[in-house]
């Protein structure tokens, strides 16, 4: 088994953390994406579309996607559960996985990858340029302040952003908080509740990951 | 148990057909999305994201997202496995339907949302207003174009998205290339593995749901 991985970017440390809060370490090979190494050939062979992270498994089959990756650990290491056990507590990690990626992840990605002069025409990971967007960068910050507000909302109800405990949605809306940075945005003084679960999920040892 | 739903929305469809497949029936509820239903007070008060599908089950938890709602009837009703079985199917099947949402859903929401003039400001379906950006329709349409092409070579070496079987990938990929027509583009005649595929899921029952 192989896990294909870049320290520096978001998508797979959400992978990283995942591993982390099951205790399984997997060899690891890293792709210098400050480089472009994932739009060469060596690696396209390995992943068509040309990103991060990679689970290569030993019958040579590769998943391409950081959930699909994380649900692959989750059914061969059961243990702590990350995605629900049983129907209801499934169905809503799922719901606030998806929640914090679509409004979080998604919306930083739009907010940095339209506005950075190192990504011109890299508006979007994957083998394909695409033109950045200014509107569209504008759009995302604008999002992210709401994705904040909308945490902060929930965490007002729950101790952890999917229920009771913590799960592979606290992981993806603590990875979308943090690369928000990347973009200058940070967590308002006012969304007291959301700040107190990041310093909460921050202090895990996970996090580090 | 309470489905909010409108029939003639892409979103639903997800889960009208995983229902057929598994051949459950729930009650159902008609949300207007024509008349703009979903962001009146009286359903934001069931979803304050306003949008459907919403699950609602019989304690009163409702699951506001089409595949957690999925994963909650995987989860009741196993038979037959639409997200697969085993961790490699598991996460072949999560990483090919997260493929079709990014790059063929998402990609015709974008270029829906962005130019129908009916749809002013709501470049995002959600409680919030979002300015239409001319760029990002036009964007969404070269990227379905490439979806249709990333279909088309996966399905010359796989009889279905996923693999050997039909799955909630199929699901994802037939409900993106059938909202594809909403904005005019249709799979290429050489597209001729993605028109063989697109032949057979739509002969399914299901795909009247």
């Amino acid at each position: 088994m192989k896990f294909y991985d870049c320290t520096t970017a978001p998508s797979p440390r959400r992978v990283r953390i995942f591993l982390a809060e099951k205790g399984i370490s997997v060899p690891t090979v890293q792709v210098d994406l400050r480089n472009n190494e994932q739009l060469k050939p060596e690696f396209r062979a390995i992943n068509p579309d040309a990103t991060v992270p990679v689970l290569e498994l030993d019958n040579g089959t590769r998943i391409t996607d950081a959930i699909g990756i994380c649900i692959y650990f989750e059914a061969t290491n059961p243990q702590p559960p990350l995605m629900g056990e049983g129907a209801e507590e499934k169905a809503v990690v799922a719901e606030w996985h998806r929640i914090a990626e679509r409004n979080g992840f998604y919306a930083v990605m739009d907010a940095l990858r339209n506005a950075t002069p190192r990504l011109k025409d890299r508006a979007l990971p994957g083998p394909d340029d695409y033109a950045q967007i200014p509107a569209l960068a504008e759009r995302g910050r604008a999002r992210v302040a709401r994705f904040f507000e909308l945490m902060d909302a929930r965490l007002a109800q729950s101790e952890f952003v999917a229920g009771a405990r913590y799960s592979l949605a606290d992981i993806t809306a603590l990875v979308s908080v943090d690369f928000a940075r990347w973009v200058k945005l940070s967590v308002p003084e006012e969304c007291k509740n959301l700040r107190r679960w990041h310093a909460q999920v921050s202090a895990r040892p996970s996090a580090n990951a």
